[in-house]
């Protein structure tokens, strides 16, 4: 998963794209990047690492201009190789860079087109640098001195036509503006906003809406399915419908995990979504086991704890923060004459005894992917004495892997894939295993906003939204992964990533 | 605060000693440091920043060595300048390192006694250093070639002799092993225990408990009030009471706020002391306001959400995360011709409106100390709509400066000295303020182990358990904080640390 | 001044080029780059800093692949804005890197139409970027999916017909191959060779023939004025005049002081030519004053050694190391409360009292520029105890600025601008100031190779040999510089150059 | 060799010190560092690397004080493991730092000693490390508060008493001042000289007093061997003979290879000294060739190009500068797949082809040591066309490794140990090779003052000056020396230093 933002203000924007990022690290914490333009010269920081580590103040001096985009990165499924820091860069036509969330599921075609239609070189294996040249040469076609907003809507039409899969974009044309466009299924988040400044309106793109909340920018509306919107250097907003056939079917695991929970998404708030995720998780439980005699219900922090309040709410039963989560965590060091140590879940969870000694504990987390981690919780639940150990995901069974940009282990690696609820339960080592039915799980999120009435849930049923995902893309996906971990493993540290390209002295 | 360990193990102990600071950084999060022995020659590594950050592969193949000391730093009260990361080092006599956490309260006799009658030089403001120094000269007065365990024991009674307040100490003898030993108030906590390995038993001894669990030690006992225990570095344990008098206080904010809920300091479980603290102050409430008209109980988290828990679940009402916190916090540039822009505590925590909205909220925090962002708290869920906001303190009102380790501000920041209650409540802007009643703290703690009954509350009442601190103390670090403040404020930066003084070619 | 090499061999080049940019590093020590190219992909490092410093095995081990070039940077006269690390990239079309000696007369001419017609965006104030530009448009016109060599050299055409000034040039097409080329007049040098390997015929190409020799190439001849040559990625070798008008007028400055002695440039003897400029020199002596007094000749080291020895033979007079050089400069520290101390020629060079005491010396340079170092060598001289100070270039008198890639003062900074040769030599404190006659400076060199018939000598005579300098360009660089001065002085530190901007993951 | 100096002044001393090192840098490029002290406080910095890259200004400013001293490191021929970085530091008594050159012969018992009866613990197996604690339990011995300099010249003594090499000293009492000796024997370089300033007197130490010169300073005199100064604070300077017994036989390298030619060592000039080298050799080859067929002398730059010049001069023979020094040397790195591959030569010295093709040619240096590098240069002589290679040695033949500071390898690897001349002769690969006579090398330098009679010239003759050299000594340098070398190879890089000891944060 990825995080954008891209602002276009009435003075320099690097601070509030910096902030902004920081508000949406929880979205990828592998590398961040920015971009912005002044008098029709860009400015680039990029590099591995937190947001807090990869600017300083001599990028910040240089970051000049009343616009640019940003983004934090999260390696994503559908990328083979090692992933690129973003935002992407090409000088022709006009100088645009782009950065985006998601993934393309046919970038491997789109690549050769690039090459032998369009001459254009793309030197890594990043669905961003693909992304970028198709746009670039789509807009190059309209052949515009100066671009109007119908040749820059005209462009994205033509991204839409060539590329598929789900992203959300944000990319900047030297000397122009603002790009930002969603792909027709919806399928990742993206939202706008605006600010009433001194020297006039402000506007603001971002993946989740608490980043315009925290930056005092006020929630015009999500970009639609297949809509762009451009804003220009001036501040002129255009917004457009440039797919032919656009529907809404955001990915519901934004709201089971991977959003933070003040955002508001397609209108729906993801923290009630969670709240009723839990409700509807103890009506389940109360159904099945309506003399349940579970004593605490208890979190593992922290994307379980809201679902968690409401579902032990509903049930009646005492909810306690019994799992202690260690913040600051360690690299493992390879030591000469000493056995590679894994780190533990120990060193990342620690349990109050006192909460589980005798009791029937009702475990919940958000969802169940590997399933590794589970089986050790379990474990460290009874060795803290425990006489039970019961276990509610508040997502249902993850079967299948994700293609849309949700960085997800291989199917063969998927506890649940082949298994029944009750080998998985037998497999974790648990009492009692309940997930959350999928009905009730799309429930807890239509209920927030009626109007959407459908989405990406392939993780669960293996139904790909955009109708574009053969089992063989999938089996390409797959080995790529598996080759990818192999030379890891072999070297001891990841894939190299290809080098750099740049122009311009390197700053670091 | 700071956090000390020590091990003696059976082989490296570099990685062990890296994983427990990384379990006990939430003690300190500026500086970091370890220094390990073999063959008499000893390594050491520290530097400012995270433990993550501070140590590198080619630090860890450095560190060698079956026995050795780490430290995790935060910046106390008692030192004027800017504090050092430790451990600290002097080569004579034996070649001695030491870390500590705590605060001394005679620093400044100390130093021109060391300066005159030991002729030892003291090139820092560090307590530690001092400390370090009288402990290597009480050694070296014994004048052994090989020191003892009574000639190590003397030595120690001889510092309890010569200082003055509040101090956990872990120090390492190159060739002998490693010596912790606590003041004769037990103002600082300080356990230690033992693991059964392939090669014997080993040793390790740490500010909290949880370190030893997540590291597989089992808690053998704190070390007593002026209690020293001297393990050799093939792994015979020492112990003896080195005080002439002895008494066990420890101090109460450790309870209130420091230590890791799933610690166990003087056989009192943090985690239960926090839950009876929601429960008695629960019971004032309803003592005070049988009738409260409370809707929703939301903790500030992280620090506040176990005794939140037992607050909300006595009273009986929903307890809600009402606050998202932002676990990726940046830096503040300063950039030029933008005003210095404060980072709002809105990009540390963000309110789920709903549940503010039309709502009497009662927000429960461990304690209150400056006040300020309390008020802007406060402010923010009049924004989000809360009808009314009550305030609620696990702790009661802080009154005085800590001398004995813990980083506080000055008489006059402290919200609550010379305000009344009610003045305190309209200064943060809430309806209602209700603080804990200390003798309710200390029921909370005491409670957990019937065997303590006194605590150092000084911060609550003035009363110093040491008997050593004077007004005059009191104001001269008052006004080498102010010093600092200034001189930080018209640099920009903090004020620069004397310089390293180190023998060996620097590593960085 | 800059150097430049290019390298297509049948294993990685990476150690190859950079070896021979430390031995073209003589030719600017601001900043270095590599690229090169295997199965399509590129890869960079370039950065500020020496090339010991700005390459380390991380970056060696990316750099893969049989074909790649180099570069190493010294701020060219005609860039007004901080100059910028090569090579250069663009990846529409092919992909393709650039890196060049030299300097281009009407870039902003050229940026503008490139904005205009081409479309394409120039990011920094590089001269370099703009030529690339150039080129990727003229390679894009035609528009192949496989470019010939005549496509390649018809690009190389449109380039000579819209670019003016001097310019040695390397670039390397992704997939295809190393081109190298040379402005119509020949004014920078370029030279190729090749190696016979075990896997085949590998070829290089460089400014200066020592780079050759050192690594093992033989010389095959100069590239030609107006030529290119272009080796394919598998090792075919083509070459193509492709300019409509040529002549050969190479810089005569490279044989006064920019290149290594040991370097063969149009068939002329660096080394044989500084020795004839000795010995014509000599002659003028002792034509104008047959009865000299000179006691000692002694050489500025280390630049005019070799012609100061020639002289000193030829003269009959005693020849001695009597300014001792040291090789280890430090910085300049601006330190709070200290006057800024401007480095004296003292700390670069220091007299040997004993060659100076009593004596009548002729000290040699092989030019005079600003006459700074000089009146204070002069000075120094006089300290030491000298009869008289004497004072012969190996040039005539510097009058006017280079445009053609050698960074120099504007006009007014220039000691003989506007001065007679007696004002000059009272202006720097000699006894006596002997200048090269310009037909003695051209004779030196033509003597080695009759072919060669005219040098660019523009900075004595003020012609400029591509005929293409107006004043109102003079003007215009002059006024750059000194904006760029002054905004230096202001801040203490060089103008900030615009950010990097590149795709892939920073390494640094 | 490594190079040291100490300056009291009248203000912060740091920039000068750091320009002195600069100076000095040719006396040792592995590493450096400065210590400074103000109101009793001691700062230092020190690492690895040249001065230039050592320091940077946030150091800089740290290093306040009006006294300070400064070093250069070489990794010196008796030190078994990696040398350090200096000044080393011992906070007891009073808090002292030292640096020095040269090499102690008795560091193992020093160590023993100072561990059994000092109880001084010596963490690294620096020489400089004991010699420093030796001197702090000497001054500890008095007893003093405040020592006096009677009590400092006792110490000194004490020093003198226990331990033997050669050694010239710079130390820092914080608080009290500078003190600067040199061994009984002199044989490493001293001087100092004084400065008036605005404030009043300053005074400088160090190793070459071309340091002083460069720094304005003027040379009062040559520390005499076993004599101390001790320079206070405030400037008041004491002066005493501090050994039994004293006679002054400095080392003769210094004079052939080591100083700076602009520096005058004991009254010597050293520039004078290797013109006589120059002049005695052709004497030498006069009488043993009265008509030799010499064309031309070619020196191998740079240090032997004083004595070529009169060599050449007395010969009546054409002096040239045949072979160019590249100065930019690159890394060696291993890349995988490819052969490891030695430099050349060749990348650090180029032969101009003219002078050589056809000639008899009489290459020069200052001494031969292994031969290799020699003999490499001979091959590239005749590959340059040279008919007869003739090689002139300064110095005589090697063939006893050096115990007093200057780092040579064991005597199994000089050429010349247990070889007759011819015998090296052929090994090389000379048609004749010549070596000064130690008579003429000796007379060279007494010529310069009549009161210098002898020298340490134990390279030569094996008879080390200070008689205190057994076989079994050298045997275990040896073989320290291996067990290095070879453990280098096993991992690829230098020997890991033991990691340093520093109180205080770290800086880097």
């Amino acid at each position: 998963m990825c995080g954008i933002v891209g602002i276009v203000g009435k003075r320099d924007v690097n601070v509030q794209l910096y902030d902004a990022l920081t508000i949406l690290q929880h979205r990828g914490q592998d590398a961040a990047g920015i971009v912005t333009c002044q008098d029709g010269r860009m400015a680039q920081q990029k590099a591995n690492g937190l947001v807090q580590d990869v600017f300083r103040t001599r990028h910040m001096q240089r970051l000049v201009g009343n616009m640019g985009i940003g983004h934090v990165r999260y390696p994503t499924a559908g990328s083979s190789g090692p992933a690129m820091a973003q935002p992407f860069y090409v000088n022709s036509p006009y100088g645009i860079a782009l950065a985006h969330n998601g993934n393309l599921t046919n970038t491997e075609k789109l690549s050769e087109d690039l090459f032998k239609t369009d001459l254009r070189h793309v030197n890594t294996d990043s669905d961003s640098e693909v992304l970028l040249n198709v746009f670039a040469h789509e807009l190059q076609l309209q052949g515009k001195l100066k671009p109007t907003p119908d040749d820059i809507f005209a462009a994205v039409s033509g991204v839409h036509n060539r590329i598929s899969g789900g992203y959300a974009v944000v990319t900047l044309i030297a000397g122009y503006g603002l790009i930002a466009f969603r792909d027709p299924n919806g399928i990742r988040p993206l939202v706008y906003g605006s600010r009433e400044g001194e020297a006039g309106v402000e506007y603001m793109v971002a993946s989740e809406s608490v980043a315009l909340d925290v930056l005092g920018f006020h929630l015009i509306d999500d970009v639609a399915p297949g809509e762009a919107i451009y804003i220009t250097e001036d501040g002129q907003l255009h917004r457009r419908q440039c797919a032919k056939h656009s529907r809404l079917a955001p990915c519901i695991f934004e709201h089971v995990y991977f959003a933070r929970p003040d955002s508001i998404m397609d209108g729906i708030s993801v923290y009630k979504a969670r709240l009723r995720q839990g409700e509807k998780l103890a009506d389940k439980i109360l159904r099945e086991r309506p003399d349940h005699d579970i004593d605490v219900v208890i979190p593992i922090p922290d994307s379980s704890r809201v679902a968690g309040q409401a579902l032990a709410q509903k049930l009646g039963v005492k909810f306690r923060e019994g799992l202690v989560k260690n913040r600051y965590i360690g690299r493992t060091f390879i030591m000469p004459g000493q056995q590679q140590r894994k780190k533990s879940v120990r060193q990342k969870l620690n349990p109050i005894e006192l909460e589980f000694k005798g009791k029937n504990v009702l475990l919940v987390d958000d969802s169940i992917v590997r399933g590794t981690t589970c089986q050790q919780i379990i474990q460290m639940a009874r060795d803290a004495g425990a006489r039970k150990v019961y276990f509610a995901s508040a997502a249902p069974a993850v079967k299948y892997p994700n293609v849309y940009g949700i960085d997800m282990p291989t199917t063969s690696e998927l506890i649940a894939h082949g298994r029944t609820d009750e080998e998985v339960c037998k497999e974790i080592g648990a009492d009692w295993l309940i997930y959350q039915d999928l009905t009730d799980l799309i429930a807890a999120s239509t209920e927030g906003n009626s109007k959407v009435t459908e989405f990406d849930c392939a993780v669960f049923t293996g139904e790909y939204i955009g109708g574009d995902v053969t089992q063989e893309y999938l089996d390409r996906v797959a080995a790529a992964r598996n080759d990818s971990a192999k030379s890891n493993k072999k070297t001891g540290k990841p894939t190299d990533a290809p080098m750099g390209l740049h122009n311009g002295a390197s700053m670091s």
